[in-house]
């Protein structure tokens, strides 16, 4: 059970509450937020009256229970759905949106290129790597705040809002610096500590799946940003771990169903490292607007056989104009939303 | 390497020409097939004389060589793709099918409700299975040959062709008097003395993918049907077993633009086993035709709750109707075919 | 829940058992059985009255209830654990056993020198594949009943009792004229058919598990079996599919402690094919012992390098040795069995 | 390639062989390290004359080659092993060593009893989370620097060194303050930042292998932290994620020889995350230690009924002493070392 205070409460409504579920002995945690507090209750069966008592305490906004253990970003919180809006784009509206742009910055002039040709074949956001979690030591590890300010330019120059990732608590206030939108990589959807810190900043937040965590994980992993005082988040699938070697990973667009049932958040999907191969990404995209995801997120570059990094799954541009103009009929073949009645 | 003996050719010729490969220290296997003969290669580099030499033989149609282990089964056997055809129907020509019905053939009464019900609904063929393969000992094993009996009749009913598994070789003939199409099980995906048997009658074969067997051993096990004389064979995704239990099975969709590069044969998908959740169907039906499956597989009952079995996953006809007319929707915005230029 | 009659019962003892069931509302089926009829009984809550009622029935044995889908295979059915005689060796029993012997039985020379060889090693038990089955079609299938007089006459030359695969339902009474113990492959454990054929005949059946089997799956697999007249089944752990490429499987020894709290039934283990590689053989293979199996089957012949099929995961007669002195100082010092006190 | 300057080596001759490389055309990375310096190249096909060349410049100290990503994690990088001392305990020496203790420090009480009752036990060092990645955000973090206070002291009054958790690169030196081993979980795997930092302070680390991490990328991961510099690194395999329900984790023991084999770095076993389940904790300890496991991590407590956190999993002193004396038994079994002749 949670029960968050209302925005502008003390911290002595907060105390007071928490005191009376300690003295009916039930175990007490007070969440670090950025907005008002949340109190986290646990370890019990929650007897029938417990919820209108604290509701009556001052300084109580409301009270949640649930079945399952993530509560914030349940879709019982606000049914109706996210929008997440980040410039003039809104993520989780009626609209999927494109997110493109190479793997990795490595130069003002390739940032600029490829800005320009993800712009004119209909992406509305700009990705690129500055920090990158490369298995090996050995690997080209980016080129930092280099590469963000790169990023930035980039994006300011055609007009798009960009997102960036962040690999350590330490970094997130510089990467809000220059990106729009933090994103939390596959392999850091479990790495706390920089969930409670992005927790803490005034940017949307981009929420890779682990590509071994189940559905419950990563919406817990979810409701760690949710608690600490962010609710701008956006997940998105990028495919899982399995036994065939065909493809890097197997993305899964199962969770695009299941996440749009258990959450309120908006879902887009990565057919690029979702997949790992380049012949994949169009085929795969268009089957997760099919599925109802609200975006996509594509590697694509002028010259995808000459990147430094993850060249084998970077499309062109010319195919992420066939595969954005697709995007809009089928998602136009998905309207009005199909009920199921079954 | 295989080398196919053209149809007419007398086995004095392919003894002859398993004879050359011994004689130059082949190790050669002539495959069982109700078709022309087909002599398989093995076990060492092939030299580039070989070849010419074997098609200069009398008999010999053709020699195929390929880095893949399969090889009547890939793209290159037959680059122009497909197409089988049962009854009317096509699966593997320019417009998705949909083939529905019950997981099990119960009654009578059930099976003709059923069929116009799905007819109606826009389905093309009938599913129903008689024999089950159950995992428990203890669950309903489906009523066999009566079963059989009561498909076809509500097939010949509704003007639909009928599709039904068979389990074991000795059931091979039984199935193929009552049924259109044979359909292999995910569990009998690797039971190489069935696919033998299969290969040597007269009807289409519906192979679903092993739920752990990788793309490459599937269509391994196309090749024993495609290599014992039946190249008539329908794939079917299904569904891996991954590690989420928030699904009995994890539809693998990614199967679909795979199989349409690295082999001719067609594909559909079936969202109802895929994942065990009615909810997850439509979604994952529409997402598998946006990854250019050439049709569905799906459960569909007038009154899911009262199935006997796997109701947990059947639709009801209203929702296989609405599925039906987004899939030739989206079909549509997918054509022409995407050209990935990269 | 289920209703086993006594040894000698009439069928018209079972029937009258089974029309009471009925007259209450259960569904009931019969289980074909080479010894005393067994009554399945599925579908509702099960009144308390009812097993005492049961009891009282004229030619009933007893009744098992448990809250797990199998049965017989369970611990319950009997707490003191199966041993399983084969000729003169015992799985089961107090002694860890070694069944060993090549992959495929290629020749008759072959087949008396491994058997010499791995005998004076420590085999008590002889394999070899008569019947192969093999992903692609070109491959080797094996010799066939040739194969299995060969095995046949090199166990008896060397008194050990033999071995060896069946593949399907029809094969299943010829295998069983020359092997001892017949085994079905990690393909074939959800083969229905064939599971239910080897529950008819009068020998012990080595079933190993699926390789994405659950343990549940693997005991109603086994129950099919045992339902069936046949309760000499011996398990064997042989490696579940997993994503790390390093080796072809992982052999999962979690299953042996779970199994023998789950299952009266013994269980061995197969390093060779749960590994695919015969530098891990021995240290598995003692690994499994010291997780408590009652024994193991591996790949062992005197030439490794030679073998057509399956060479690389074979060992030397040496290594084989080695690893039968080894394995009985682990067993040993497991000896008085751990008392698991929390 | 990797190219290690001598200990003392100024940076100038670093960046002189950095030089010569880049001029041939390399690309080189400096690798940041507390030690001497170390230099990756990537990115070509080696030249054969280059090792000499780079081997007579003045400062190298050698430059090693390898087919495997990883290079000072390789056997061949110590084909003796490495043997990691913590005071007077030696981790990859000839005897098995168990480390034991609570999940997590709850109070002063709790961990000197449950230090004194391992301790007598056998164990040897002792372990206790103060700061815990939980899935959870309501869930209980840790008592923080006060439990490490906690377990600092009990580890005093009881002569054993203690590990303990490290989350985030920021709180290293705090741990190192307190504990003598690091540990990083399964979670932070591929935690770089983190890698990189403990890479930096004096302290052994205790590497958890990620729960869906392959062999080489846990090596890689590995190299990070010898690359950075230190050399003290102990790997843990502690269960990867399947698709069984029985079990938590299913713990991979293929992992221990495959380790061996592979790096000269000890590698324990850690049963008790590694299943999830008290019941499997002895068996699958002992296995570990037939496998080849230089030690265990085991969570063990006077009272396992009454742990706040992961209970189910935690054994009495009495299990945790019968363990210890078995797995001395097997240990001795298994010397000296099996040659594997094939």
């Amino acid at each position: 059970m949670i029960v968050r205070m209302q925005q502008g409460a003390d911290t002595e409504a907060a105390r007071s509450v928490a005191e009376h579920l300690r003295s009916r002995g039930f175990e007490v945690h007070l969440i670090a937020s950025s907005g008002a507090p949340v109190i986290g209750v646990n370890g019990r069966q929650i007897p029938e009256d417990l919820g209108p008592t604290l509701c009556s305490l001052p300084g109580v906004a409301d009270v949640l229970d649930s079945p399952r253990p993530y509560r914030l970003a349940a879709r019982e919180a606000r049914p109706s759905g996210t929008v997440v809006q980040v410039g003039n784009v809104r993520i989780g509206g009626p609209e999927p949106v494109i997110i493109a742009g190479p793997c990795t910055v490595e130069s003002r002039e390739q940032m600029l290129r490829a800005a320009e040709a993800v712009r004119a074949a209909g992406a509305v956001m700009l990705r690129g790597g500055a920090f990158k979690p490369r298995t090996s030591p050995y690997s080209f590890q980016g080129l930092g705040e280099e590469g963000l300010r790169l990023l930035a330019e980039a994006g300011a120059a055609t007009g798009m809002p960009v997102v960036s990732e962040v690999m350590e608590p330490d970094q997130v206030e510089l990467v809000a610096e220059y990106a729009d939108v933090l994103q939390i990589g596959s392999r850091n959807m479990a790495n706390f500590p920089l969930l409670k810190r992005v927790a803490r900043v005034n940017r949307p937040v981009l929420l890779k799946r682990g590509f071994a965590a189940t559905i419950e994980e990563w919406l817990l992993s979810a409701e760690y940003i949710l608690a600490g005082g962010n609710d701008r988040v956006i997940l998105c699938e990028r495919g899982i771990r399995s036994f065939d070697p065909s493809t890097r990973f197997t993305l899964d667009l199962n969770a695009v169903p299941l996440i749009r049932q258990l959450s309120h958040l908006p879902i887009i999907v990565d057919p690029s490292h979702g997949t790992g191969r380049r012949d994949l990404v169009a085929s795969m995209a268009l089957a997760g607007i099919a599925a109802g995801a609200h975006g996509l997120i594509i590697e694509a570059v002028p010259d995808p056989d000459d990147a430094l990094c993850d060249g084998p799954q970077s499309i062109t541009p010319d195919t992420l104009a066939s595969i954005a103009a697709r995007a809009r009929a089928i998602h136009s073949a998905l309207t009005p939303e199909l009920a199921v009645t079954a």
